[in-house]
């Protein structure tokens, strides 16, 4: 059993409009040392599959079909091998 | 100068109604080796600031009092030393 961390990030040439709020409010608080922010998504899945090729495959297509929005995003992924609570893998 | 890779993570003992509309999203597109789904934010910051010590704190700071809600969420960050376009650091 596999956990995915999966990082979805908007494109560098995409505007970031709540990345943009983020820093106003951050030098609002006095935090003048923050230049950029960007906000993506930080999703953790855990894939019941016992082999590491057969898990990235899948989570590649979770992340192709539902989880970024190509268009306009980019992702990657961990994999991190986990132990399986119910004992088979 | 640094960039700051900030997750922001609902602490594991609360509900996370966003991971499960996306796990049962997955399943109904037949991924059904998802066994799991938190949903969680991940922040990049450029801190411009020369010395580390300074700017882990002032990340730290920054998540305490805006990124993350202390109530419901844990948070943690790397640090990446990135070059200044300035030539400054």
């Amino acid at each position: 059993m596999f956990q995915a961390q999966i990082f979805v990030t908007l494109k560098p040439t995409v505007n970031d409009p709540q990345g943009l709020t983020v820093m106003a409010s951050l030098h609002r608080l006095g935090f003048n040392n923050a230049d950029d922010v960007r906000v993506g998504k930080y999703l953790l899945v855990d894939v019941n599959e016992a082999d590491r090729a057969e898990a990235e495959h899948s989570v590649t297509h979770m992340c192709e079909q539902l989880l970024a929005n190509p268009v306009i995003e980019d992702f990657r992924f961990d994999l991190v091998e986990i132990p399986n609570a119910t004992g088979t893998s």
